[in-house]
């Protein structure tokens, strides 16, 4: 399992399982609901945020199955804010995964109760399961998960999207809505693989520091593919983001200058794990495939 | 402070101040979202379920600083779920709490990510703050709270109740519904203020039961207030259930039924409280202001 694409199937394997097992049965009442919310969370996604949690989970030697119930939970509040943000009054989009989205395959009102019920359970997992060695650290995960999908976080950041259709922002601003619309959920990976195994306050600041820089290269990249119309790769609409006149690092900087920013991300990226004093061989691996999955 | 109208005034006081202070300030970013989120959790509502918990949390001798804490996400729980419930795919409702819905005051946008950031406020809310004797009953507390708002709670109780327009019900099945919908928050609601109180087993128990009389029993007094058609008391759009082709305990047992349905749970109820060996006052007034509030 030491190769980097075998250890990436594996865990992508293991989310799905635990996801799997953790989301109701299509079978419980509601029964359609639970269909919707499966249809939405499984099957499907790079699953980078869990790999990111596992990979910050073995660099502080945490149980693999603690870190499989953070791992889980935040992929849970990433899968709710995809469907949300798929729906008619936020981007309006039929096409996600290679799949039609939540709202064209059932209806609009199951596609709102779906998100709504899969931040419920990302929020039930981290509350019901031992995801940390104390109670009073899983607490904390609570409340770091919480602020970083809440109003000052990933909803924050989808709300200045929204209200920057149109705009013309600065590179500054556009980096500030994506440290929110992005960058909290991505640390809040980080971070909860880290807490799984019982990082101290040291270790925890420079994957802080490591985490900022990947989540702010992970949207670069995703800007670049999106201008490069890589529909497939991408698994969702290419070209979108410059039909509905977002502000992208690509509109902004032009196609060479966002991928010489992506270099200089990608390189401090690498630097803030320096200062990290565990073997953090997965997350310069994860770092780099980021980049080289796209081009 | 004994008399029932001056406590219920002083926990709907302190509950408005608790909320007002978690709730983000309005100037900070994103300040539109901040404002539509104070928007739809202040200034109005009658805090059933906060006063439902802080008169739980009074039988158990609870802090009333901890039970705030519990209360306030509950009632944050409750007010996303008004501010996606109004939402067009949903209810298309333009009224509540006698003021313009929040997709109607602000846009639908905005309303989606304010229900979406108002749950996870109560989730962080209930992790972040002392609510209990231990971390463990407070992980009890959150995991209890998430399985009431969650697919297998009030939002799965919000997919039947879609699917169950212009459907013919028996009576099992609109209190199935019930039991989901409003039924779960409202038992949470009771059973977070007797943890926040260190509850033992027994006394949940009974609790347990006089909840979920409790909860059909508002639900039923909701459902004639409805037919009769005071849109002032309710403080949302009257005969709204009829028009939408719902079923309700009026529609299907008749007023006078219903009425005699709502003598009875009401009957059960304070029944219930008396399994209880601690002194439930407050519970047994509620119950009747349930009640008399209306008819």
């Amino acid at each position: 399992m030491n190769d980097f694409p075998s250890w990436m199937a594996m865990i992508q394997r293991r989310t799905e399982t635990a996801l799997e097992r953790w989301l109701p049965a299509a079978t419980t009442a509601p029964a359609r609901l639970h269909a919707a919310m499966r249809y939405s969370a499984l099957g499907g996604g790079k699953r980078m945020r869990p790999l990111l949690c596992h990979a910050a989970g073995e660099a502080l030697g945490a149980d693999a199955q603690r870190v499989d119930v953070a791992a889980c939970a935040v992929e849970l509040i990433h899968a709710y804010s995809l469907v949300h943000d798929d729906l008619p009054c936020m981007d309006d989009d039929v096409l996600r995964r290679g799949r039609p989205t939540c709202h064209v395959e059932y209806d609009e009102a199951t596609a709102l109760l779906v998100g709504d019920a899969l931040q419920t359970l990302a929020f039930q997992l981290l509350a019901e399961h031992a995801a940390a060695s104390s109670p009073e650290r899983q607490l904390t995960m609570l409340t770091l998960l919480a602020q970083a999908a809440g109003s000052r976080g990933m909803a924050g950041g989808q709300a200045i999207d929204l209200a920057a259709v149109g705009m013309a922002l600065t590179v500054e601003e556009l980096e500030f809505m994506h440290i929110h619309k992005t960058g909290a959920l991505i640390r809040a990976a980080v971070l909860l693989g880290a807490h799984a195994g019982d990082a101290d306050e040291k270790t925890l600041q420079a994957l802080t520091h490591y985490a900022n820089r990947a989540g702010l290269l992970f949207q670069v990249v995703d800007d670049i593919l999106d201008a490069e119309g890589n529909t497939v790769t991408l698994g969702k609409t290419a070209g979108k983001d410059a039909a509905q006149d977002k502000p992208t690092y690509v509109s902004m900087l032009g196609l060479a200058r966002a991928k010489e920013l992506a270099a200089r991300l990608r390189e401090e990226a690498h630097d803030a794990l320096m200062l990290c004093t565990r073997d953090t061989a997965r997350l310069h691996a994860l770092t780099d495939y980021i980049v080289d999955r796209q081009f």
